[in-house]
């Protein structure tokens, strides 16, 4: 059996339903990742690289190096290094799918950077060891220095499991060794502002089996909740040091933060088996989802504290959900993904994955989003920060988001499929070949042909049949009703939304299993109690939400303006030239004359009211993770309905 | 002629269509605003005196005149003088209405502490006195030393105008030449990032006579808008610094300094007669009320730079609405209100006044809102900084709005009425009694008897008739429907909302003028673009807004789940029990049961909807001003609709 290569690569005497299937065994072939991952490694990583020595991120690390005498790059943020591991992870991926001498060059000038930064007693925090402001592991609560150690520590195992190359690796093991000697559960107590070293560690410990990194990652989850933060700014829940980890069930404070100890909390759940472990971070998911996530997975509504906000506080036009948030809650819902094998969790990604998480990366794979709001209106402007407005930015001061998206689509392969005993579970649909090793050691070789998301039709031919039977999964997304299945010539009909349909038997090559999902344009509403978008509709079709941008809205008529009908019928297809081709969705509607009159803008309902015009419109809908890609301009997901 | 005493007192030479009328010959007796100045009085300002004392703002003064070796308090804020000087400007107010050995004790307290601090060369500024951080003056964009100058100028011109002391005009003079100086004309080229010095100077001088400050004033605001400020955390808009005053047509930024800028602009304007200030005061306020204005006058719906927002973005549950930016409001629109002679300016006072504003103390005068929203969930907590929550606390970290409350209640006599050439304008309806002395020399003297705000008849009774003709105008506020006036016998009915409805004639002794403002509780609905309320009601009566508390709710029903008929037929009843006494408005709803399922909370309308049971229930709405006096609970001021 090879050895384990996957996000979370948990391994036999993982207490985990679903075990990940090695990266290099999965292919994406074709359809829309594949075109993402060819823009990734083909434009937007070499990007990275070039911005990541404009922003002076390698000149940090050769300034702690003493290689360099510029001025520290970055300030205030003192987190410039974890930037250069994203991207050093993400190229760790590229690099074991597919050796690349340009990418391979990069990645050595980086990491002969980060070594020789390195201190000799391992620590390794450039902001620290160049500005020297403070001793270090001294400013926890803000300081960062965990939180980079962990992106190194994730970067490290990427390259190790992808590449063979441990450099890297040496690198973050010495890091990891003398965290665990200073703070570890020998040393001081302390826990970092901002978690991320807890799924790290539990990942090392996955590698390189020493017990050490799973001792020090359950002992800084053990610390947290009680009060060793001090309250900072925004008081404890922000860096979630309010509740100890096995209490809390609800995720509150900085997103990000929340939902990277939430995956170390199941990271540690998956390799101790501590059932308590597990039950506070499914309490905390269904939390999370049923009450603090946007139509698109997106999370985090505030931006004071780029934190969750209260139940059913989701404002679309304030929406905070960093693309870094999507990102966490994907790596989160993977992890509870196989330590249940309930489809919840691969639905959510898919959500996330589509929506929340492509929309911060532009077509073109150089510009970003930090923050994808489900609304913009007309005169919005970037703020000073530049994580919001109406366009994508070439980088960012805290630039956290964009190598985390060149790191999430370099391992989207990790995400794809799972096994357990006899049987493969498909969970992501994309187009492409898988090898998994059943239990027993009979190999399996599966293919599947689709066009998803553009259409719902999913076949998977089995290749290698492996010896003897075994069980074939797919998922049938939540959103689908009328899923059916074929497989040797027997059909399944109505196949249950948000659960697995299995097919079991010996097959034969050749073998073909067809998934329809039926996937016409649907019209979605809120909860009753999500105020912000009451009397409101959204346009959803397959995985993907869709929103109205400015662009498409027929000529005079303001998007402001615009109301679906309630009764109406979207219908859909395919543009080849739009946005690199999309499916887009036109729904009856109306234009309302501008309410533009100055004044008062509230009115008494005894007075009579104004007569505003309607002209009926065909409203035009395009996915929302390509929105943003033409002319600057409002777009909105939720449109108000005409009844 | 009496010399003027009031905010803006503008003098004869002044371009103000309307002249305040001197606070002295004002008298609040009874009702609503008597009670609240009488809380205020007793209560509030001792208890400001304590908390100034508690919280290290007078040690502070202590410590710049080296009387004190504490730690300089506050941090890292470094504008905690001027919490002294607003609360030094309500005593003011206070003490030049009645006089009061108790208050007067404070302030003399209060006063040496201020001017035993003032450096020799008139400096004072206790932050850089002591801490020294930087040199004086260089730190303009965030330092708030004029800002500070600013609150203290106003305490002085109160007490000077109020009680004719002179010792803490003396010390504001000192600061005023010492800014003109380094700052002035002639001076280094710089303007403070929170504008305040602006209205401020421009009072000095109404009061002194010295055209240096209006100079100043007038030099501080064409500095505005060219950058000097630097772009800052969150770019120049934040401070008003990046377009000029003149070109400005839309407020931006942070919500009190663009106001108080505004103010300033309009003081400029008064004193000037320049029209172009004006125009774009006007300009400004016209786009501020109709597209970034709260139903409850509030403004500022950014928690995170405490800025306007885009237009329409009024979200009522993230709303920030500033306790300080309603004062601000109030000021400005004052001002306006002078230069124009137009009753939406008084309507906005109005509203802001019994609304927005009056939120932020609690009735018994001892806990504070800083930020004001229009609904507040089940489960919200109080953020750190204790700024927003469903509790008013008791002070702040960053305490700019209780000693601003203070100073606007002391301050009410000023906003009620003005008088311009031979007639008197009564802006804002409440009982009691003024003197006004006409062009020509005589002296008019009205008493008005009302409830208002729990009743609309207003009868204003000519004590004394002065010589000659003159016009009495009442205004009808701009909710007022059916207004009727009856003077001489003689009755006008369906007078024109938001105007004024005068009467002229020589006056009798005794007199009366009755003017009869309908106010059945009204449904009220917001723009249509103004998406985070869409399907929502509000009611309102008379000026005052109302909110559902959950105090109020049926047993076992949640505030998230009622709706408001929309043919619900208001009724309103006095309690004299609940809340210090107030009008409550009943109307007819339905309680939803509870959708509390967890889950994704958006559904596929194309699927049955869950049916939800509605009962019939009645719901009572208070007084948005008057809620959090009892247990603290969700709140919400729009209601959805059920049709």
């Amino acid at each position: 059996m090879r050895p384990p290569l996957a996000a979370a690569a948990v391994g036999r005497d993982s207490a985990a339903v679903l075990r990940p299937i090695h990266a290099g065994d999965v292919r994406i072939v074709g359809g829309l990742w594949a075109e993402r991952q060819r823009v990734n490694r083909e434009v937007t990583i070499p990007y990275g690289f070039e911005q990541l020595e404009r922003a002076g991120n390698f000149e940090n690390l050769r300034l702690a190096a003493g290689a360099s005498e510029a001025a520290y790059a970055g300030l205030p943020h003192p987190f410039l290094d974890s930037d250069v591991y994203k991207w050093l992870e993400a190229v760790g991926w590229e690099v074991g799918r597919s050796r690349s001498p340009e990418l391979e060059a990069m990645a050595d000038r980086a990491i002969g950077l980060v070594a020789a930064a390195q201190d000799a007693d391992g620590y390794l925090d450039t902001y620290y060891q160049v500005l020297r402001t403070a001793p270090r592991f001294t400013e926890l609560p803000m300081g960062h220095e965990l939180y980079c150690a962990g992106h190194l520590i994730q970067a490290a195992v990427a390259h190790a499991r992808a590449t063979d190359r441990t450099d890297l690796l040496d690198v973050a093991m010495r890091v990891a060794d003398h965290v665990d000697e200073v703070l570890g559960p020998r040393g001081r107590p302390g826990v970092c502002g901002h978690p991320e070293i807890e799924t790290a560690l539990v990942e090392l410990y996955r590698l390189t089996g020493r017990e050490r990194y799973l001792a020090l990652a359950t002992c800084f989850l053990d610390r947290r909740g009680h009060g060793l933060l001090g309250p900072g700014t925004y008081g404890p829940a922000y860096y979630q040091d309010d509740r100890p980890i096995r209490e809390a069930r609800t995720l509150a404070g900085h997103a990000v933060r929340a939902l990277y100890l939430a995956a170390g909390v199941t990271d540690a759940f998956l390799e101790t088996g501590e059932r308590a472990l597990l039950d506070a971070a499914a309490a905390q998911w269904e939390d999370m989802v049923a009450t603090r996530t946007y139509l698109t997975g997106g999370v985090g509504a505030h931006h004071r504290d780029e934190s969750f906000g209260d139940p059913f506080e989701l404002p679309p036009d304030r929406a905070y959900c960093e693309t870094c948030a999507a990102i966490a809650s994907i790596m989160w819902s993977w992890r509870m993904l196989l330590a249940t094998g309930e489809a919840r969790y691969a639905d959510l990604i898919e959500r996330t994955l589509y929506n929340g998480f492509l929309a911060g990366v532009s077509l073109d794979g150089r510009r970003f989003f930090y923050v994808n709001p489900l609304q913009v209106r007309e005169g919005h402007e970037v703020p000073r920060n530049r994580r919001g407005g109406s366009q994508r930015q070439e980088w960012f001061g805290c630039a956290c988001c964009p190598p985390n998206v060149m790191r999430l689509i370099s391992a989207l392969e990790h995400y794809v499929a799972t096994t357990a005993a006899r049987a493969v579970q498909l969970h992501q649909h994309v187009p492409g070949t898988l090898r998994v090793t059943l239990e027993g050691g009979d190999t399996v070789e599966l293919e599947t042909v689709t066009d998803y998301p553009w259409s719902g039709r999913v076949e998977v031919i089995v290749v290698g049949t492996g010896k003897g039977p075994w069980s074939l999964a797919l998922r049938v997304p939540g959103w689908c009703r009328g899923a059916s299945l074929t497989a040797g010539g027997e059909r399944r009909d109505d196949l249950e939304p948000g659960a697995y349909a299995t097919v079991t038997r010996a097959w034969q090559a050749g073998d073909r299993v067809v998934l329809e999902l039926p996937m016409p344009p649907r019209l979605t509403e809120a909860h009753p109690n999500l105020d912000a978008v009451r009397g409101c509709l959204a346009i959803e079709r397959g995985p993907l939400v869709y929103c109205l941008e400015q662009a498409d809205a027929p000529a005079g008529v303001a998007l402001a303006d615009v109301a679906v009908l309630a009764g109406a019928e979207p219908r859909d297809g395919f543009e080849s030239e739009l946005l690199g081709g999309v499916v887009t969705v036109r729904a009856e509607g109306l234009a309302m004359s501008p309410h533009r009159e100055a004044g008062w803008p509230y009115r008494d309902t005894g007075c009579p009211a104004p007569q505003r015009q309607a002209r009926p419109v065909t409203l035009t809908a395009v996915p929302y993770f390509a929105w943003a890609n033409r002319t600057p301009g409002p777009m909105r997901v939720w449109i108000p309905v005409a009844r």
